[in-house]
């Protein structure tokens, strides 16, 4: 097809009239970076936010071309990566650290005959590509969300199972996914208002879209933060009812014994008048008797004032 | 009536100068969306949008109508859905999840002749149907109200039948309102400031009425989280206040019981040469007289610094 | 007087040149209500939002009325109440739950010959009377702010009169009052902007006063919140700190006391063989003094620990 | 000089062409007052406004003047107080409620010969006044700053001497001085923008610097009531941990003697037939030798784990 | 090379054509500050700001430069100190309290040959100097998120180590970052908009680059206060857990020794007539037994509660 993208992985000149995609994957062939940026008219300072790798995600505009950078989150297999993305009026560089197999479903669309991609704009083509990243994090808040109710449901019921580390790394996960999704409301709102250039106004809706899912999650976000931190607050508050629980213990068996063994304190004495209840035959069991009366009956007070 | 609804559950081919709404409940017979989805040229996005179930509550426009999305809460029957709407010109197309009564009050309405719904424009009817979902937020608002109230109670009479748990899911709940009538503001504002399409003047003060509900709304979520903070600070401060109680009775057990059996273990010591008064008659009395006295005397120190 | 005003408790019919205010206390009376809302050209919705008592505070604008609706604070003989005004060129209908006595003094200046009020346009006759409510908002913000202090000093100096729920009922209260005034500002800012109709410019700079006390009581009531919030802190650390006396009573009894118990068992032992010191006739004096001098060293100790 | 200040402490008739200060202390004398508004066309909304001294910081326009009310904090003789300036073209009355120190400098300067104020428009004498304010309340934000450091020192090292009432105490402190220095932030923005009337393009810069004072005062603020807020929460840690103090004491206590203490009564029990050992010569000691033994046995075990 | 800096550590006088950098290091000179003041026409108040060295950072215009202030962080050999920029068409003055190595790169590249920055007009000068400043605050920052991540590892492994005030100070270096790296915001977004005299179209995009990286910085100020509070908790968590652990010992051991003393103590007591058990030659023995019996029950009961 005439239209078709050629895709490249290295350095690829752009062709008038043909579209042209770049992928560039792992930052360690700066030449080759250099001269790519050279031959698409990059700038240094953009090319140079590229090869950082700590940016904050964010949208620029030049003549030529606008940038974009956020973050793909990690993966079972992957670390957590930047991408760049230069999108001109018919060529796309996209510069990552690593390959990442989250962009693969639009490059198997790129590749399946008829499929509508395949002869979009450039910003067409971005927009598939950051929704994906933007659902990556959708799912992720999403994972975090069931996280949060399997912490809560753990906290209830086997609070010994858990550790305040483990909702503080928790809390930290969310606190990160909300850091990085911010910038993005800001990014794709100005995608979303049709001003942008090289964006058609065909792709305003698309990104629109992608727009209300960003603050659909960073107001899920939001209320993780919210339920992660009264989490924390259900964890102390069963410390204590545990300790409650324990302090109870010690208590009753305390205030039981405490008392009883007094009471053979008193007879194991060694007066010579002894009370005349030491010499009978039945003043032993009696006493004991007593002891275990007077139990008994600290015990049926306990359970009245609910302790047990 | 000339100007009565059509009202169908299926396809219905638009008809000029008549009015149709078209209720879709359940999303599983995607053709017969699909077809109502291109006779009504409502976009895929839209479409997508409808179905997809997880939706951001909002507002979008398109050249030939309108579309809102919002949430339904979950009744004792069925549980929370979606519900879309598409507003054009003479034509209402609704979509939601399931069957549900909350809107049967504005169907019956539409049916029982001399009601002006009857003859009015299909923005005045997703007027009364969106003001009677926002009513329901209302309704569920004062719930959690008077929830938070009950439990206040019972965390302050009977902290022994809450739990940590039962606080934060009630939090929960609130956070989850808030959440979904957060973005409600937006919708009903854009629909009251009387610039929107297929949104007459003479309707522009009724959507103004309900976004006031909403902003009311708005602000008894915020209460109510503030409030439910409180009350996870009542309940821990409780748990204090019960441990304070069982470590007196421990601490005033203790300290009358330990120095008097020290006293008993004194004279429970086997030297020759004891005492004289292990020898009298009186001194047994005596000394268990002593420990009555220093028990006696120690109550009443306890009282007078205020711990019984 | 030609420009006094004709006040009335029920249906008024408006006389040209004449001014007229209409006071309805009660909202059983509907007929009445609908009456008068059918002479005075006042629409159905706001009439509803008069008569629906949990409305948010709010004004709102028709082509020959304004309409405010307020809240008036409970007194100690009345509830609180919703208060709604209807201002039109020359009259002013207001509608409220019951008759308070907070509106009082204007109706009596009013009544007195040469008062200013008595001839003066609706607009600074609904000044007059709002700017009693906002009077009665400072005030109980006053009330507040000195409940608070009574409850700082009570927390700090008897802390067992306190309980946990007396202070989240105050800072409920807080919350109420913080929420019921907080849609005051907008209202006044409204108003004092002097491009309201119905409002003539020598009103301006009244509303522009009531607006800067409804500012000064928003953030009385920040303030308020954030002491109240701290309060809860005090209480709890002050039961911590009860805690910690009780448990030190408790170690400093049971660390003195459980050492020479030990040293009164161990020659309460029954050996055939005992130490030497059992058979002395100063055994008994000497073991009770080293007792006696073990315990003044320990208390000696928790002195130097400043546990005591 | 002919550009001098007339400065009065009552009634002071205003020349046209000569700069007149008009400085009332002391709010008692109502007719001097009275007159004063009368004279230089001070309206009596304002004059109330100046009168009433619990008014939000604000300033507010009039045709003939512009009038600023702000409080000067309490100095170690004087209480906290209200002033109001009214600023016209060549003349300045500021109203107070007793005779403040803080001033003082200003009109020293006032006095001497040579000084720029002397020959300055009202509008340059207004800065410097209100300049003066806003320092002191620089200087109390740096008070409030040092104290938080030593009381954070104290809290640390010797929390025995800290209350929580004293951390409450301060940050009620911090609270009052951010809420009367908030409203500032809006005054001196309105008056170094520049298009303030009675206030020349020359005097800008000044009050554009006093607000950048205000600002930074803001934000000091801000970081005292977090900081504060982390002092509680360290106060309770400090807490917290003396009693695990405590406890740790009553347990090693506790967990030496108790065994021991079972040891010598099992010893004690009167059985004709008792153990070999009873009847032994080093029996006795042999028994003392292995609770020692034991103790410190289990002391070895605290230091291992870490509790001693 | 004709258009390099004159680079000065004193006075200069100006010269046409030709760049210039004055460089003061230290405040003590004010002679030569003032004479520099009064050559480039810097204005009193710019130079006073410059000289106090407790000024929010900030940016100000006037008709012949514009003048910039900020703090340099403190280094291990030098402390923080405040730097300020008068930076005119052709010529830049720096006011510092102190040389610091921060900028020494900087003045490095300056004398280098073939540098860009030779040769380049003070506004980019100054770019590369402001840059410095703030990669050292983005730099600290990545220390106080590894220390938070140090401490966080302190907390959950070895509390013990970790002392509540050394994560309050840790929250208040953050807290002190975070304050004066906010006003920066502000500062680059002003320099970034390009519509600053002296600052070429061509630097715009230099200071948004800065720009991005100090809105990342107050993200992450933000994201690091958050994560700071929650270290808070989990360390008050981690004390509540150690006293668990403390608690469960005492109760252990008191539960498991306190019942079987009683029944020494039962024995121990002076009765004539003792239970026939005590007559017997296995009775002692038996007694042993059972209190050993029980011992083992209790523990298999506490391992059976999870108590152990």
């Amino acid at each position: 097809n005439e239209n078709d993208y050629i895709c490249s992985k290295g350095m690829e000149e752009p062709v008038e009239g043909k579209r042209t995609w770049v992928q560039i994957s792992g930052l360690s062939d700066i030449r080759t970076i250099a001269e790519i940026g050279k031959r698409y008219n990059i700038s240094n300072l953009s090319l140079e936010d590229a090869l950082s790798t700590d940016q904050r995600p964010k949208i620029e505009f030049a003549s030529t071309y606008f940038f974009i950078t956020m973050r793909i989150l990690d993966t079972p297999d992957k670390t957590e990566e930047q991408i760049s993305f230069f999108v001109g009026k018919d060529w796309l560089v996209s510069i990552s650290e690593h390959t990442s197999d989250v962009l693969n479903p639009v490059i198997k669309q790129l590749g399946s005959e008829d499929n509508r991609l395949r002869s979009s704009t450039p910003d067409r083509l971005v927009h598939a590509l950051t929704d994906r990243i933007a659902d990556q994090y959708l799912v992720r808040a999403d994972e975090l969300d069931m996280q949060t109710e399997a912490l809560e449901e753990l906290v209830v019921n086997q609070a010994e199972k858990v550790t305040a580390s483990m909702i503080h790394r928790h809390k930290r996960a969310i606190l990160h996914l909300r850091r990085i999704s911010m910038p993005l409301k800001e990014l794709f709102n100005t995608l979303s208002k049709g001003e942008t250039p090289f964006v058609s106004a065909s792709s305003v809706p698309f990104f629109r879209d992608t727009f209300d899912h960003v603050l659909w999650l960073s107001e899920e976000c939001e209320t993780l933060r919210d339920t992660s931190q009264g989490l924390m607050e259900v964890y102390i508050s069963s410390l204590d009812m545990k300790m409650n629980r324990i302090m109870k213990v010690l208590t009753i068996i305390s205030t039981i014994f405490i008392p009883i063994t007094f009471i053979t304190g008193m007879y194991g004495m060694n007066f010579i008048h002894m009370p005349y209840i030491t010499k009978t035959a039945w003043g032993f069991s009696f006493v004991i008797g007593f002891c275990i009366v007077l139990s008994i009956w600290m015990i049926f007070w306990f359970k009245k004032k609910k302790w047990w």
